[in-house]
């Protein structure tokens, strides 16, 4: 305890929810002191709201917590949301405008112009962006959102990353195969989904075309420019527990061998690595040989959940190269990619500990 | 029996070999009376020689059939080959010298110059193909091969086909998700697919990359001038017993606006409708409106399973538009693509009834 | 049309009420005039209500009825009644009372003293008891509640009538491995099922141990004396869309040697097969003998889904014997079964035909 | 390394080989120094030999290791054995002739009645037996066979020790459902469990029927007096990738309350707790009170894979008691079992260092 960051959580019974509680629980400088759900968990303790979907049991220091409304004030430094869209946007804001530092799961307000959809090895200057945040929405003094993207643009766009940095991208193309607990829980109905596939994602090819150009987009003074090239995404749910799949092409801006490429791939490091971020996995893109990998089974939990696995990379008849890349939904995707976010705000000095605890550990 | 034309397998026992077999069992102009398989089941009865994996019992009529070996002469009048392409060419072309018609659903002959690669409906005309065979390999008269293209193939041509016609094509993407069917039996281990995806099936991309283009090339003279615009494939293997999917995107050579394109494909109809062949659907192409159509589960046996189901057609951001398809893969992309050639080439006149038969039968 | 009875479905919308409404598109007595359905229906026609998710189109008559309260009067002569639990017997009671045959697949009335837990093959005597219930509850003329049995017990009472009627039973144990359609859609999460099985069916232990008694029981007077053989019941949820497996082992009152109980199980036949009842499967119990039959994918359609199918008869070490059965559990055990009972009802004369309809057929 | 016993793996490639590659990688005692395998495989380095099927990457030790032909000599102390059951006596007993600890997961050699049938919480005593097996078979000093059993027997002789230890047991009746794993690889054919339950293994009944009676048998000088309780198994493949679920029921010797059954499940814990293992788990048996646990998603992987989870203990209507087990079939059923086998033997000194390496680590 002591010297940790406390955290709360909204949305804490549900499938995000759940992970974010279980890679908090023995993180070095996180610890979960408060949840928060719908009405129907208000009041119950932790152990008794929520059904717990994942391996393994539910951490016991979490078990005893008592459930409450999604309402300031919380007893808490900072504040991870995974709430329904629906609800996201009005809660969040609330809690920023008490002070709290949100770092949101949901997709309410990524779009907005003054919120850093945040992919630490891909975009971490976008934070300069919150001091746009601060001047202009009235927050109290260390209240903000940063955000960070949908399951599948978040592996997209840091595969996209060293591409476009260095060769430039002219269009896009991505074809998904998601898992299932991507739509939460109880989420997608089992007759839907055995001996079959699903075609249609609701808003998830217009949240991969929109965000990859955010993302990939350049700071000019506090605001984005937005990358332009075109990306195409069509997006299916397939018969697997964990771990999004996408079938990438790529037109590049300037001329590249498969060699070049591949290296630039492989190559991938950034500010997450060099700073030692403790979610940070050594290799953020891992690339494999073998010609029937990446797979979701195989390949899901590379780097802790957190590293995306690309293979199959060649050149491509229609656009100039393609390839296969996978990675874990709900950790890189989801819990994983928030607490990533919170680690690098509090090594940037965005969010600090109160004096109290701080002197309560130093002595 | 009498007036029907009979009928060998090579392969019989296989996937598709069963396949055609329970397609067959109450066709009006074929019969089986041969059934070929290898070594270890030759000289077995069929009843004991194969595992019948399809739902519903075995036909009586071939239950007691000997396994031939796969060397001719075999009683009947024409000839299914779904045999490994390892072993295929050899042994086809031999029955072909004997004087065999010959409809394949091996790869082994598709890229021939001198052997069509048919699908009734898109290019019935390379027919003619089979004069320039005849003249010169030196079969035996009645003796061909026709062979019918790749499973994924005969779902792309067939929704390709009234789009090329009607608008031109410059450039096609294709992401599949195929069936365990495909890779036959025992084919894919159950732990390669149960919570998983493979992103690989064995020379898939480019038979899908190279046989599309062939199918829709015109007959110059006697010669195939295959289409020129450039295909692009990524296939995976998915969890799914029957039913192929794939997401398609087109760039066309004409401008065209939603409604024409949606207008070409659910309008497309072809001779084996107009000629009311036996196994042709009524609708080769079945357009489905809603967001999440089609699905293997519930689409794979529209127009007994020799439909194509298409649905969320739109336009695309990288090329012009795009669409989602779906076909049973072992009945319209194999068994019963055969056979819809066999009707073909019965109603063409390049088989006929020997003259005994039809006369037992007249009379 | 004319001629036929005209049907209306409660709980028009869920699985079981599609699957009556897709076994009656062609029914030679039946035809579907009246579809009820919740309130969030209620108003809309039948095409727009329901979510049509059975391979095949939903069935051009019921597209365009109006989806009605579940309130009498309905415009039809009986009534199909598929409603959750909670709600049925309030329901099924005011429409009995209204002088309406419902023909119930729900539990609600299942176990009252006066209901038939109907299975033709097993209790058709049991429809005496319709005396008792037409004179004490007094519902208009015409109006009765006739139920039949839960999706498993149909399976598990059906193969152990011939075996009870032979050799009597001195305990039964049963251990299920259910499909998902049995939870109705949106029914069981997918993530329960991807990669698992699940220990636990609500209620489905108690009911297969206590209307398997009911079933098997001797009218006495108007009143059933109930079997009394200990029922053991443990019951799991499978990855499997259709179709429920049971692996069951039978004590015996008489000895008996293997090739008698096979005998009995396979020679099993009875009334609705010497009636020729339009949904009478030829036979109730088809025995396989091969190694590893029963299969759910390949025997759940069984005689059109209304045959169980049942294999590896065996000595079993604890009781006498044991073997694995398996039905279709949304046909035989569900719609099918009710379809099948109001066919026996008719022919019965339990539930007949309106003067002014007859005549108009007659003439 | 230096102070490690040195092991030789018999079958490596193979689906438990690779299991125990992967558990043996961080071990405090055992070092994989030797790996051998099919003709196939020979001469080849292991990184080439084997296509590693499970999550995580191939432990980089073992990459290098050249695969060897199954003969002796084998540069190592001991020898675990995965090897089919055609093979595995013959080969095992050369090893044993030759001075070599065989620990092994194969069938053949488990019936002997010199052979220890381990499980080293239910039945260490058993190991006195190897002074028969090496009094008789005349096997160079140091070499002797200790096998552990069949994988759901693993699961059942645990949950029925406690049981049997403190009621007696008249009676054991065991339904599985069992995952893919447990066939090996390529093992069972995607097309026969997607959607679908296979009601048949090959000789599991047999095995379970039998194998429990020798381990839960009691030694009688040097030999087994079996126990003498009925034993029926009746075995399924269910689509799961890891974990086999059993529905098990018990007629005790000895009448009991629910609790006091409970209570013997829930606080069973034997030697190898005791003797701190490093494979042991530290609960054998975890009792969830769950409505629908176990689960082999969410359970299999308890206690590191060796515990057993147990669920739903009931009174049962037939026999006295049932409930759920669930187990890893490739943990604690086979590789982990081996594993704590050979804990125990080198704890025991049945096993130990050569005086060579032993001083190289003392220094």
């Amino acid at each position: 305890m002591s010297g940790k960051f406390q955290v709360g959580i909204l949305g804490a019974t549900g499938t995000v929810g759940q992970r974010l509680i279980q890679l908090l629980e023995n993180h070095p400088q996180f610890q979960v002191t408060v949840v928060a759900g719908s009405d129907r968990s208000e009041g119950k303790i932790y152990a008794e709201a929520c059904i717990w979907k994942l391996p393994g049991d539910m951490p016991p220091r979490v078990k005893g917590l008592r459930v409450q409304a999604p309402v300031p004030p919380f007893e808490c430094d900072l504040i991870f949301s995974s709430l329904p869209a629906t609800i996201a946007q009005s809660v969040e804001e609330e809690f920023a405008r008490a002070g709290y530092p949100i770092i949101s799961n949901s997709s309410a307000c990524r779009m907005h112009k003054d919120v850093p959809l945040l992919i630490p090895e891909v975009n971490h200057d976008h934070l300069r962006m919150l001091r746009l945040q601060q001047s202009t929405r009235g927050y109290a003094p260390g209240g903000f959102i940063v955000t960070n993207p949908n399951c599948s643009t978040i592996m997209l766009a840091l595969t996209l990353a060293p591409i476009y940095r260095t060769f430039g991208l002219t269009a896009v193309v991505i074809t998904t195969m998601q898992a299932l607990s991507g739509a939460g829980y109880p989420g997608v109905p089992s007759l839907d989904v055995t001996d079959n596939v699903l075609p249609y994602i609701q808003n998830e090819e217009e949240k991969i075309e929109r965000e990859t150009l955010k993302i990939l987009g350049q700071m000019k003074n506090l605001e984005i420019e937005e990358a332009t090239f075109p990306v195409s995404a069509q997006c299916h749910r397939v018969n697997v527990s964990d771990g999004h799949m996408a079938a990438i092409r790529v037109r590049l801006a300037k001329p590249a061998n498969l060699e070049a490429l591949r290296d630039a791939l492989g190559s991938f490091t950034a500010l997450p690595q060099k700073m030692n971020l403790y979610s940070a996995p050594e290799k953020p893109l891992i690339i494999r040989e073998e010609l029937d990998r990446p797979q979701p089974r195989l390949d899901r939990s590379a780097g802790g959940g957190m590293s995306v696995t690309v293979g199959r990379i060649l050149p491509d008849r229609v656009l100039d190269y393609r390839f296969v890349a996978l990675s874990h939904n709900t950790i890189r995707g989801a819990a994983g990619a928030a607490i990533l976010n919170a680690e690098l705000l509090v090594a940037q000095g965005y969010i600090s500990l109160p004096r109290s605890r701080i002197s309560r550990h130093e002595i």
